[in-house]
This record gives structure tokens, C-alpha cells and sequence, in this order.
């Protein structure tokens, strides 16, 4: 419990940005209350990895709570919000109403279709661990029906399949589902061959990674062909359905298509009543506050900044080094000091391929392939460990017994409260195979 | 591919039972097809693992078709098996019908609710990796709903838990959910005190580990005690619903209720025409094939097999055992030998029941307590080790990159092929809160 006459600081997100603002605030003389939809913090740059299956939830996941434990100012609540009152500082979520003295709001984008939602239905994002769960299904699921299929054709639909966005996370899906189908598969079927799997890379744009410059982008597209994936530059997707993508007169024949195009701001950015770009995100003032309602801050992705003319991205740091920066900004609204704008430093940008594959700018140096994939390798274990003992997981399970702790906390999957879908299958009876 | 002159053995179910018939049946003159719903077997002995959040899925499971890669004589089908016609040998699947010369149905059983299907709505059973999903999934929200409630009843009802079934499963259940409510968690919440739990488990009979000696099952209640759960013996469940359970005149107010009380056989069994117990499993001839069908074999949890007076037990070394009699017995008629009656050789039982404390029963040696622990601990590990190098797992997320393999490779969760439960939060427009 925390004392009821400190100032109240609403977190709503616990993203990189809220849980690096909670974090903040530990030694602030304020209750903060940390608000996500979800129970855990989740590293968000290896969800294509749990999506392609080489990692499990828990790998990259940790409870909100289980980090927080020690910082007593802190309570963390499970629940969603729903409406912001700005102006007499609420916030209304499904299990009660809150009311603050400092509101932060983190609550990040979701992939968007662009005014296309009916495409959702054929072609999942990835923002989350469900949606992690949800590819990898579809993706295991669409290799044991073409091991099915009595028709050649049909067959290589299954094993045909179509990324939509030429930016990072498109670029790791794309270079592992390759890996997937021409090295970890091939022994294991009988009747169909993974290695004459087609992975199509369909990118707007006139280049994958546009965020990186030009010569990294035309490396990256290099690797990815020789890994074995099809990039297509230039192409808008016309329409989306079961057995294929559109892009204007072309057609791709593909029965699973991954969304990695599209991000939109959360919708509750709407509702501070301040100005948003076409994205949905809050153009927010220098110190990442609201210019009308100074007790309100936006950080992460949920927030517009722009830096010397260019919008700073919406990266982990970027949303960690916000998140800080508006609890920096509280601890000096609370001494009476003033407030500072917020700078970006930006230590560079690097994305992965796939095997000894990636491209790295670090501003002056700039490198790609194997040394590129060990520098990744590195920042991101590095990054893990600093999130998780990462060697300490590994050998969780034996030690779980002894420490009484349990490395997969984490709740996945649906939310159907009748019987839930995972137990519907023996409710009318057809659960005949034996599971064990 | 297979030749196809071979004859042709369709094994339904990659469990223990199904598993162990199609590795006896390496170096047979047959093709072997192997049927299962999933694409996954799993090691059930750690089930309640998976559900307690101490495991998660990919370390007890592993792709049927990565452990049969290298035995060429074996297709695997992800199907799932609606009718079997003995008479005219074949098997209508989803995708297609199949016909055989040889069946080893080894379809298992599923949790059942005594003609109670409407309690399967408020007290999930525990038999495949989705319901252990589906259990984490009850057990985790129910801290965080007492975290939020703000009426003390309420409070009490979120942290009470009731565990129908003083078997192996409801005994291991009950003794680690009182673990995570003592040690696991209390520190991270602030609201609501998880030590405060109560933790009961019914059982109808009059002791907890029935198919154990009476010393045993006493020795077990003790230690249930010690961890703080509630014994409730000789207490048979009247109603459920979604605030608690009735026993008769007596009622246990809970929010949370899990089934580890009855199990059925398989549906499939009635199918075959022969004679079926009371829970559904099919009375088959002394060397497990139908007295009527002597190509057709029954193995495992789905096979009512009888010796020396007592029914042989459902556990993993008996349908182990008796899959690899069923192959067995299919090279003998092969080879033109006679049929041999099947022997069960019992090694023993043992339970777990939480921290340093477990029940073991060798025949002749009995014990508990902390080297009963360190017996069955030493057991899994070993049995998990045979079935999947358990120390590579450990270290596979670093070397899966050198390796190409996917540890995670298993499909959980619902399959609502629409959009998917996983992601119908934001097709409605309501996800709001960042995941990240």
C-alpha cells in the first residue's frame, strides 16, 4: 500500500515506454498506478521470433508485476482502458474508474489495414504475444496441409507464402520463413517438400528498410534473395483473400499471408482532445506533454515528435528514452523546476535477416552479413539480459523447484469465458484422438 | 514415400500408446501411418506444469514428425479420425479416408463430467496442452481480479481454489497451486494478500492417491496439509457454478475450479463393435487385438485390459507397453508366428505433491517425503531426457540459430479460423492499451 496523499501517476501502457517511466518514478514522492490489458512486459524486437516458433512466450515476456515487485510505490493493475477524462483527470477502465494528478499515456499502435479491415481475416499482424501465437499456427498449420493435399496445386498454395511490408519486421519474417522451409523442415515430410516453399517480400515502397539509408536497403534486399525469398518493390496490395494477394493486375497464389505493413496509434490518443497526424498519433509539446493539459504526458509510439525536421521512429529506445523523459518531467513539476524539451539520441539502427544476415547503421559505420548478424546477436542479448538473467532462464525449469519461481507467467491466448476455445473441441463430443 | 505393396498399419493417436507401436514398427515390412490431432506428442507425467505456469508448452512437447524424421517407413498426418469401418477396413479423417490392413487405435480418453457437461464450463479439465493453457490462463487472472476487487467477498472468492479429483493430477494441482499462492507471488501484489488463499481439493472416495497402499495416501494427505491445501475426503460434488461448488448441504464459495475428476475413453472405441466398459473402453482379446476384428488392435488409456484380477492402470509405461505389444503382435502375424497375451510389468507408482514431497511405491519399498521428491524428480528428468535431449533444450534459443531448429514448433491455443480469438480484440476496435 502506498500513501493515499501522494500525487496519483496514471501509467497506462506497460510498454518500453510505461514501464520505463514506472521505473522512473521509483524514488519520486508520488503512488504511481501502471495499467496494461495484459500481465507482462513484453520484448517486443523477438516476437517474430516466437512467431516463427524459435522462441516460446515466456522467452521474451515477463510479468509487469514480477519486475515491479521491489519498487513499492508502485501498483500494477490488470485492466483496460476505456475513456480519458482530461479535463477532470479520469480515467474510466472496464473494472472501475481511476482518477490522477499525472496521467502518462503509453498505450502504443496496433497494426492497421488502411481502412481495409475485412483483410485482417486473411492476413494476421504481429503486435502481440496472441498475435505471435496466431502466425505460427497459421504457419505450422499451412506445411501439414500441404503434406495433406492430394492436389499438386493446392499443395503449393499451402507452401507459397506472402509478407506484406518491406520494413523490419516484414524483413525477419520473411528471411526466417525461408530458413524455416529450406533447412529446419525438409526431412520431416513425405509427401510434400518445405524446400519448394515460395516466400514473397510485397513492399510498397521502392525499397525494403526505408528507414536505413539507401545502400543498407539494397543489402538487405540482396540477402533476402539469397536466402531464397521473392521481393517485390513497388507494389501496393489491391486485395487480400483466402488463396492470395492482389497487387493491381499481378496475383501471388498463397494461402497464408502475414500482415507487417500498416501500425496505427492507439485509439485512446483521440480522446485528449489535442491534435493528432494521420497516423493517430498526439503531437504532443517539447517535454512530450499535452499543450492544453500540461498534467498529461504521450510517450512511445502514441506520440508524434519530430527532431530536426524528421519524426523520431518508433523504436524501443526511443520509447524508453521518452517514457524517462516524462518522469523526469513530473520529478520537476512536483520541485518546482522547469521543464525541458525532449532530445532523441539515436545510437543507431539495425535489423536482422536471417541467418548471418543484417544490416547495421551506426551512423558513421555502416556494415551488413555476418558481422552485422553477430553486432545484432549481441545487442540483443545484451538488451534481454538487462531485462531478464537470460542465462538464469535457461536453466530455469531445474531451478524453478528450489527458487519457487515460474519463468512462463504469462497469459497467452484467447479470452472466450464460456468454456474457451480450447476446451470446446470435447464439448460436442468430436475430441476423439488420444492427446497425450 | 513408402513402397506401397506394403501392408499398410494406420496408428490413430500420437500418444504414449500410439507413439511406441510406430517406433516398434521401424524395421517392419509395413508402411506405418500415424494419425493425431495436433502436431505434437506430449509427455503428460508434467502437464500440470505447463498449467501451473512452471513449463511452458515447447519443453514437454515436441512435433510428432521431428521425433519419426528419420523412420522412413512412417507418413504423419495431422487429422483428425471420425469413423472407423472394421469391416471394410478403413478410417474416414477430415482430409480423406484411409484404408488399412493393420489398426492400432490408441485414441486415449478425455476428462468427463458424469453426464455433467455444464459444469465443463466452470471447472476446465486437464488433459492437452490447451487446457493447461486454458487452466494458467483462469488461474493467473483470478490473483489479478482479487488485486482489483474492491469488495472483500469478492476478494476472497478470486484467491479461493477448488480441485475436484484426489487422483495423481488433482493432488499435483492442488500441491503447486499452494506453492505459487505462498512463495510464488505475494510480494508483487498490494491490494489483495495471495497467501490468503485457500486451496481445497475434493475427492468423493474416502482417501487421495487411491490406486497407492493406504500408508501412502495418508502419508500424501499429510503432506497436502503441510502445504496448506484443504483435504476434503468422502465429498462428492452436487453443482458448479461460476461462485463455487456444492457438496450436498456443504458449499465451497471459489471463482476457480478445476476438473481432475473423471475421465471417459475415446469416442472412437464404440465405433469398432466390440464390447466397451463403463467408462467407454474397449474390452479387446489377451493380446490386444478385437475378439471379432484380429487386425484391429486397442492400446493405451482406451484399451479395458485386465490382469491377475485388476485392471490394468492408465499410465505411460502401460501404454507404452502395450503399443509395443500391438507392433509386436503385427510382425508376429507377418512373420506367421502366434499371438502372445500381454503382460503389464509394473515398476512401481509414484506421485509428486509438491516441494520436497512426494509418495513412491516400489512393491516391496515404500516411501515419501523429500527422497520420494528427489526419487520422482530423478524419474522425469530421466524419462524426459530419453525423449528429447532435455540439457540441449536448455541452451537450443542460443544455438537454434547455428542449428535451424525451432524448439517452440508446437500449435497451441484455439482454432477459430476466422480471425482468431488471439487477435479479435483489435477488429472491433477495442484494443487499446499498448501490448508492447
Amino acid at each position: 500500500m502506498t500513501d493515499r496523499a501522494l500525487p496519483h501517476v496514471l501509467v497506462i501502457g506497460g510498454g518500453f515506454g510505461g514501464l520505463w517511466c514506472t521505473r522512473a518514478l521509483a524514488a519520486a514522492p508520488v503512488r504511481v498506478t501502471l495499467v496494461d490489458r495484459t500481465n507482462h512486459h513484453l520484448f517486443q524486437p523477438l516476437l517474430y521470433q516466437v512467431a516463427m516458433a524459435g522462441l516460446s512466450s515466456p522467452d521474451i515476456a515477463a510479468p509487469l508485476r514480477h519486475i515491479l515487485r521491489r519498487q513499492r510505490n508502485v501498483t500494477v493493475r490488470m485492466d483496460v482502458a476505456r475513456e480519458i477524462d482530461v479535463a477532470r483527470r479520469r480515467v474510466r477502465l472496464d473494472g472501475g474508474t481511476l482518477e490522477y494528478d499525472y496521467l502518462v499515456l503509453a498505450s502504443g499502435a496496433r497494426h492497421a489495414y488502411f481502412g481495409h479491415d475485412e483483410w485482417a481475416r486473411h492476413a494476421p499482424g504481429l503486435k502481440t504475444l496472441d498475435d505471435a501465437l496466431h502466425i505460427r499456427r497459421h504457419m505450422l498449420e499451412a506445411f501439414e496441409a500441404a503434406e495433406r493435399a492430394a492436389d499438386p496445386r493446392e499443395q503449393a498454395e499451402w507452401l507459397d507464402f506472402v509478407i506484406i511490408g518491406g520494413g523490419p519486421t516484414g524483413v525477419e519474417l520473411a528471411g526466417t520463413l525461408a530458413e524455416i522451409a529450406r533447412h529446419a523442415l525438409p526431412r520431416e515430410f513425405r509427401h510434400s517438400d518445405p524446400r519448394r516453399s515460395k516466400i514473397h517480400l510485397v513492399e510498397a515502397g521502392p525499397r525494403v528498410l526505408a528507414s536505413m539509408p539507401d545502400v543498407l536497403s539494397e543489402r538487405a534486399r540482396r540477402q533476402l534473395e539469397r536466402l531464397g525469398v521473392s521481393v517485390h518493390l513497388g507494389k501496393a496490395v489491391t486485395a487480400i483473400d483466402a488463396r492470395g494477394v492482389d497487387l493491381g493486375e499481378e496475383r501471388i497464389d498463397a494461402r497464408t499471408v502475414i500482415w507487417a505493413a500498416g501500425v496505427a496509434a492507439s485509439p485512446l490518443g483521440a480522446q485528449l482532445g489535442a491534435e493528432c497526424d494521420r497516423a493517430g498519433r498526439v503531437r504532443v509539446a517539447p517535454d512530450l506533454s499535452l499543450p492544453a493539459h500540461p498534467d498529461a504526458f504521450v510517450v512511445g509510439d502514441l506520440a508524434a515528435v519530430t527532431q530536426d525536421g524528421k519524426p523520431v521512429p518508433g523504436v524501443a529506445p526511443a520509447a524508453k528514452q521518452m517514457g524517462a523523459h516524462a518522469a523526469a518531467m513530473i520529478r520537476a513539476r512536483l520541485a518546482g523546476r522547469p521543464s525541458r524539451p525532449f532530445r532523441y539520441r539515436d545510437y543507431g539502427n539495425l535489423a536482422t535477416i536471417g541467418r548471418m544476415a543484417a544490416v547495421v547503421d551506426l551512423g558513421r559505420i555502416r556494415f551488413s552479413g555476418a558481422p552485422a548478424w553477430f553486432f545484432w546477436l549481441w545487442a540483443h542479448v545484451f538488451f534481454l539480459i538487462g531485462f531478464r538473467n537470460r542465462l538464469v532462464v535457461m536453466a530455469e525449469w531445474i531451478w524453478s523447484y528450489f527458487t519457487y519461481q515460474r519463468h512462463a507467467r504469462i497469459i497467452i491466448g484467447c479470452r472466450d469465458e464460456t468454456v474457451g476455445c480450447p476446451s470446446s473441441g470435447e464439448v460436442d463430443g468430436r475430441r476423439t484422438n488420444r492427446q497425450a
